[in-house]
């Protein structure tokens, strides 16, 4: 199997690849999440790995918008990863020589409070991924110093300055698996749903009466992100993740109603939660109150 | 084909049962509405016609707790008979003779502003029903006057002493041909549904998410009135009538979702409205938007 | 203080008198619930006493249609009375003798399971009240024995042949002590109020709206009754009890948005439960959280 | 009055600066929309000019979360900026020169399309703003091109090799005038109202919630974007622009709502809309309405 992801080498999405990958997988790190989906659309690859949100960032735009638009693709699992972050040098440079920092903008964000503490005099050299900030400093890059994963810095043979640099020790991020359309996966019993949904026209409430076919059949959302849908100002599309699996009555029947009252949903995948939680059903809307309903109905016309 | 009906001859219950008798069809006048479903529900007859709502009146509490509780009965057909009153008497008595008036006391309270204005002074008497009111004065009764049906009136051989003496004059009832349970028969176009529902347990909001079962569906109420459940205050039941007929993927649904929610739902039939006007339907709740939906469903899973 | 009530003396509602009379007040038993509150609109008595509602016949449609039209009326205290009946004869009658029965409708049909078995040939003679028919019986009535309180068989000098005859052991009729407009009296802690709203027209899903009005403010009700309006079939207007009182910001809130919402609302009074339960008030909505939410308003504006 | 901005002099912040600088006022060109809050909090300006929200690329993060968290500020003016841009390079460098090409991560996101279509082997390097990759050309940047805005090339000096390369040529940006708290401005007519909702708890339905504020008082919302809190994912707050002004009964009562219900509201003011399209505000949300239904209540209590 090759398994595209958002490249390159020593990037978090590498660890949330090395999650999924099975002995024998070739790996392609590709230079971008377009990249990475495009490779698996045009079937260069397999799967494709790539970040879909960060506890403290929130939604990745560039997945959100490429998932969201293009041809089908469906989410088959979905990895988390804990963010960490060293501050990583050529050896031989100590702390206090730290005068310019390289990292990806997220990166860089994701460490602001640490730096402005601890290097309030740095100078802020934008780059590509954390991990080619990293590999610069192999290279012949002329900045100080990167804040990258300590994974990135090993393997670009630097020294860590610092550790735990990240602002927020409980960061994590989520990245999916996807593939090409197919056969959805059987229920796990803790699953998630991912759609990407357009309203039918910008008349008030819309946003309202989508929620309420969750709402109405007892279904949590776990995701709500809105995204221009790039017309104009105030048009949205809304990329939802729920509990529950397509092959569920009331996540069926809750699809099916944005399919009626929407203009159009995209349907992106039923899949394991990576955190394992079962959601919690009432007795009515559970399959077996779907199914003693219809056979009521059944009996009746 | 035997029909009991509310009784005696001459009610206005009589005029609905003639807008639905066959020729031939043998008509059986009962003392009450439970006689009228009883005889019903034993099957000494194979239809009753009861009343149902009166626009002045509200509902007929005998009809709905009846239709609501015991063994299951359907209704088959509606129909609307206008309600007009004649001031009745013998031959020979004058308007200014009348001292004593008798009438149902559902007919006395239709006439109360006419009688406040033309007979200030008269007593009221109370009788089984309008009808009887009239044939009482073809017997020996002691009172002067009933407030009836021209058709009573006519039928007893009194004299019409005024006449439209009802205070509303667009006042209406409608009426229903009930029949044990069965296949339902086949939409029409502009059909309506019956339904009763016991609410699960008595916790706020539940008439709310009962109601939204209808409205996330574009289903019209035409009618909804709150029974007690004759447990204890404040526990009620709801009959209702929705726009629609069963066959319909948007009423089907809302059944189904009615089912799911509720502690008992009572189907009471679908059938065509005596009024024949269609309903609204929403491009997002036509049978076709619920098609395409499943049909879309169905390439998913 | 006069207080006028439906009459005559031994009915159900005396009853319900005798807990809110102080000694020296003057009670009026009238013919009818129309004539007791007409004394009151008149200003002939200064409180009525009227029956509202039944836990077995529901909702009495005199109270409910007189408090909602007409010159405005207060409700400023309800009763509720355990509804007990027994049947009642002539010193000399037995049981095996009787034919004949008389009582109020309302009470026919509260001991109808019990008469289908005691006295399965037994006539039904209509009353204008279960006390008018055991009154009867102290003069020339040509029945045999009357349906009625055991107070009322008490004043009319009569034997009971057998008591405790209603078919539902628990039945209690509410009642309420109307005045004329006034101010409200302050909150008890566990209060109730009332309203009849009549929509703003006949839009699928005005109800729904009418009823979040409470709801999102989180105001539960323990009573709502539709009542057509008289002009139509399927028009109806809402009589509608709600835990809450006006003094209350959640409930002053509401009935503000009733007011904006419906095409009228008559406020009928805010006066403490019978049963003295106070409602759960949740964090959200109790009036520290509306003051707070006011003091941070002024300080933005 | 000095006003920061996001600089450097040239992007498409200093034209939105320029459409509401007075003569006169000093404008101070910062790097990050977080240096530019900064500076405003801490009264180094008096205003400062921030984009807020982009039509293609959706919400400005940045901007979100720190006018989400930290002392409060507030919106006193929204200004929309068309976005246009140039392949700009030094004089002497022709289109098919061009290998490596730099610009701010969003605005090569914006031109994807055209460089895939007439640059397909351009390698992107990433630049701090879109200036600064034009004014790199006028030093000593080692890239041959700059995607910019027309304003930025012209002041760098450079030659513009190609217009209108954005892919969507109706793409704008909408930026913000902020100013620390004081009195709101009057209403003009057709406003907006901005502000961050935080849930009270993860429970269902707490969207649904806070959504039906504004939806039972007839406000639409013109914008509204999840944010992460950053504690975990899944846990999000609001950032939400709804129509009408905080001096407007509707909108008042709606931020009440808010107050009550949420675990913290952040207002960040009204203010004219750029493109003064007023709402349409319903006969029963109308300051009368709310006026009228407060004077009721009076009479009542």
């Amino acid at each position: 199997m090759k398994l595209a992801y958002l490249g390159p080498q020593g990037t978090f999405t590498e660890a949330a690849v090395l999650q999924v990958a099975a002995p024998g997988d070739e790996l392609v790190p590709l230079a971008s999440v377009d990249a990475a989906l495009a490779a698996l659309r045009e079937g260069d690859v397999d799967r494709a790995v790539v970040p879909i949100e960060n506890s403290v960032e929130g939604g990745v735009p560039q997945t959100l918008d490429s998932l969201g638009s293009g041809s089908a693709l469906m989410v088959v699992r979905e990895m988390l990863v804990p963010i960490t972050f060293v501050l990583a040098a050529r050896a031989g440079t100590e702390a206090p020589d730290v005068r310019t920092v390289s990292s990806h903008p997220h990166g860089w964000a994701q460490c602001r409070g640490w730096v402005a503490d601890n290097l309030p005099l740095a100078t802020y050299v934008p780059a590509l991924s954390t991990a080619a900030a990293a590999a610069g400093l192999a290279g012949d890059a002329t900045y100080d110093a990167a804040l990258c994963s300590p994974l990135a810095a090993q393997r670009s043979g630097l020294s860590v300055l610092a550790s735990d640099v990240g602002d927020n020790p409980s960061a994590v991020t989520r990245f999916v698996l996807v593939s090409r359309p197919g056969p959805v996966g059987p229920a796990s019993g803790a699953d998630k749903t991912s759609v990407v949904v357009f309203q039918n026209d910008d008349h008030p409430g819309g946003l309202l009466e989508l929620l309420e076919q969750f709402a109405t059949r007892g279904i949590n959302l776990t995701r709500i992100e809105s995204r221009p849908t790039g017309d104009a100002l105030g048009r949205y599309c809304f990329s939802i993740d729920c509990e529950g699996h397509i092959s569920q009555a009331r996540v069926a029947e809750a699809l099916m109603g944005l399919h009626r009252t929407c203009s159009q949903v995209r349907f992106l995948g039923s899949y394991p939660r990576a955190d394992g939680v079962p959601p919690v059903v009432g007795a009515t809307t559970s399959d077996t109150a779907f199914d003693q309903a219809r056979a009521w109905l059944d009996t009746l016309r």
